[in-house]
């Protein structure tokens, strides 16, 4: 227990907890409540009330959109419940559908806030470059039938590498106060498969650039609304041999959304994991 | 041209045209055309219609259930259509749905036809074995979290491998005239990921054993109502110790379904291929 004696004495037996969730976005409006349908927090809510009897409000580390997923999304509520964390998990997953899971809980101090706790978060996008379409993925990765070159998309996203405004890359500027963001890490990389698993023997990507799924991760201390979208239609440009990395970085210095690339759609995007360098 | 002469005469440029098709049946009734939603035989007939404009019965080589997928069912149909064989994928997939694929198309003889000309067919059965649900295979993968012996599973099934009558293994008998059939292959394995796609390159299974996925692959030269479930849902007790190839061996020789295990659920049915002997 982190919890200092004097908020003790205001809350007594009050807990902060931070879930896990992993979440198949298809059928949602996205991470926020909105009136236009179900969304995750909504779901999250509801089966804490249930479970606790309190109504709560709960934090995500990531705002994500319609129709995108997580793996690893970062999610905290307060709560009186006494009940331990280990049985969290199980004990919310009864008021929730298949298609949001608990995969841990724990306790955390009073300070602690799912989103601007983040040291950074990890996204990853997903390209089915087939042939074909596959008619079981067509909610879990972009489907693009045409050559694309992910050498080109991956050294061309080397610019984005580092502290930037992320302008251009920013739907519905201006957003947040700054849109100065640094990124820590982006490759692009082909994979044979397209990752829709996570635990006990998660399948990590390989560095051969081979098969018919591209993978984009990127890795930053924030990210804008709508940034990694934009920044995948952009680099679909560069895979297609439209710009290059010179394009890429006139484009970074613009800092205007209508130099950029279209946003790609929702439901290629994962949000991985969120560090809080804890 | 295989059309004889005669024939000819009588229909003019009608030609056989054989379909290879894939699809998510999560949304589907199951192949054929039932009363109380869509199926995927009532999407291709509607597709060729506003195609040629004939009205036209769709045979299919395995008659799917709700909820089984397919990657490789194989359909024919007859028409007067000029269109070149090449052309009809992408022409047809203009009428369809994303979750029904077509993925070939060729001309056959007039005596083909895509149930009584298969010399045998190939289902896959995928068990999720991880400890917690995944929110995105819950269309795809009968989820189970206990501990399952994938190897005992494998031994006992080879007690099916052969002709027997499969009486046991068959929802409402008697459905067909025989419940004679001949298993060429049973193999059961555990393998690193669950399969959602199909073409180039194309993941085979490895022969490891490892990981959350357990794979049941069963070829025989036909299958009874339910016959692949009714055997997954006996090999189940199996791995879960409950059974073992003795107990497998009496159930097949009692001729009885009831003796049997429980008809595992649709989601995790695939039919892989068909073989023509071609």
């Amino acid at each position: 227990m982190v919890v200092d004696g004097r908020r003790r004495m205001f809350t007594p037996h009050m807990r902060n907890i931070r879930l896990t969730v992993a979440y198949d976005g298809s059928d949602y409006v996205g991470w926020q409540v909105q009136p236009n349908g179900p969304s995750v927090q909504s779901m999250l809510e509801e089966a804490i009330r249930k479970l606790t009897g309190e109504h709560t409000n709960v934090l995500a580390a990531g705002r994500t959109d319609s129709g995108v997923h997580a793996m690893g999304q970062v999610a905290s509520f307060r709560t009186e419940l006494p009940i331990p964390c280990d049985s969290v998990p199980v004990a919310l997953q009864r008021y929730l559908p298949p298609d949001i899971v608990i995969r841990d809980a724990e306790e955390v101090p009073f300070d602690f806030h799912a989103t601007f706790s983040a040291k950074s978060k990890r996204y990853r996008y997903v390209i089915h470059n087939g042939r074909k379409h596959n008619p079981f993925l067509r909610r879990y990765a972009w489907h693009f039938h045409g050559p694309l070159d992910s050498q080109a998309m991956h050294d061309a996203g080397q610019t984005l590498v580092g502290t930037h405004d992320f302008r251009s890359f920013e739907s519905q500027w201006p957003n947040k106060a700054t849109s100065v963001r640094t990124v820590t890490e982006l490759t692009v990389r082909r994979q044979t498969f397209c990752p829709l698993w996570f635990e006990d023997g998660d399948l990590k990507p390989s560095d051969e650039d081979a098969g018919d799924f591209i993978w984009l991760e990127i890795v930053a201390n924030g990210f804008l609304y709508n940034m990694v979208r934009a920044i995948v239609g952009t680099l679909m440009s560069v895979g297609r041999g439209r710009w290059d990395s010179v394009e890429v970085r006139r484009i970074l210095e613009a800092m205007n959304r209508s130099q950029a690339g279209d946003t790609a759609p929702g439901h290629g995007l994962y949000l991985v994991e969120v560090d809080y360098g804890m």
